[in-house]
C-alpha cells in the first residue's frame, strides 16, 4: 500500500530549541531507500509503500530518543488510496493548475 | 518500543455518513492481540508496542479500502518515552489527581 | 459555525512531566461558558460555536504560557457540517448501535 | 499572540478529487492581510497573529461548504512560544544550517 505522509516530531523534556532534533531526523530519512521526502516549515511530507514509511518514523524515535530525548510526540497524516496511483508532486502541481486557470 | 497512540481515519469519497467505517476500524481493534485500545468521540486511542499499533492502522485501511472507500487520510498522534513506562489510564489519572488536588 | 473539535497541547522546553499543565487547561475549560467538553487519554473533545471553541484553545495556550512555558505545539481536529445538526454523544452512539448490531 | 501553523482541510461526502478545494482555499489565503502563508504537499503552513490565522481557517471552512462540501475535518498545528519571536522561514533555515554543518 503506498502512503503518502506527513510527520512533525516533537521532542519532549528539552529545551526549546528543536533544529538539532529536526536535523537527526532528516538524516534518517536520508539514509533510507524506498522513500521520497521533503522538509517543510512544520514537518516533512514523505510518500513510499507503508512499511517503509513507518520504518522511517521509527527510526526517527529510536535516533532521538538515542539523542538523550526523554519523550517525543510525533503527529502523522497517512494518505491512502485505490481509485488511482498519486505522488505527492502531482498534489501540489494539480493545485497551482486549478489557480492559473482562474486567476 | 512501547507506544501511546491516537487516530482517526477519515474516508474521503464516501457518503457523510462514517460510523459505519468506524465500526469497521473497531472490529479490526477487537480482533487484534497486543493492543488496548478506547473509542472516544473524534477518534479512537490504542497502547501497545510500535509495529502491533502500526499493524492495526494499516489493517483499518485495508478493511475500509475492501468496503470500497477510495481515498483515506489518517491523523496519527505517536507518544513514546524512555524516562519511565506509562500505560494510557495513568495519563489521565494523573490530571484527575491534579484537578481533584487543587479544587 | 458549530464544531466539533479534538485538541492536544505540547509543553516544549519544560519537563517530561505534562499533567500539570493539563490540569490547568482543563480549569480553563471548565471556566469557559458555551461549549461542551470532555478529556480522554491522549487529548480533549470540545464542541461549541466556532469562535468560544477557539477561544478556549487561544486561553490555554495563555495560561501555559503564564505558567512558565516557553513554548506550545497544539494539535486540534475541527469538524463541522452543513447537512445536518450533530452533537459529540451521538458520534460514540452511532458507532455502538453498529457495533452492536453486528455482535 | 504570534502563531506559526500549519493545516489540512479534509472535505469528506464529495468526490476524491480535492484539489479544486484546496485551491479555493489558497485564494481565501492570497485574499486575507497579516498573514504569510505557503502550500505543501500535504496541507498549508501560515503564520500570524493569533486571530488573523483562526479567522482564515474559518473561512476556509466557510467557503467550502458555501461551495457545496457537506462535511469538513481539519487539521491544525498551532505553534506559539514566548523564549523569542520566530518566523516560519527561520525554522527550515536552521535545520538546513545544521545538516549543512554536518555533511
Amino acid at each position: 500500500m503506498y502512503v503518502i505522509a506527513q510527520f512533525t516530531v516533537i521532542p519532549i523534556g528539552t529545551s526549546t530549541s528543536l533544529s538539532g532534533y529536526v536535523a537527526a531526523c532528516e538524516r534518517v530519512l536520508a539514509a533510507t531507500t524506498g522513500i521520497n521526502y521533503e522538509m517543510h516549515a512544520n514537518g516533512t511530507n514523505l510518500e513510499g509503500e507503508w512499511e517503509a514509511v513507518m520504518d522511517a518514523i521509527k527510526r526517527c524515535h529510536d535516533t532521538l530518543h538515542g539523542m538523550g530525548v526523554p519523550r517525543l510526540s510525533t503527529n502523522v497524516t497517512l494518505g491512502t488510496r485505490t481509485d488511482r496511483p498519486q505522488r505527492m508532486v502531482e498534489k501540489l502541481s494539480s493545485v497551482r493548475a486549478k489557480l492559473a486557470d482562474q486567476s
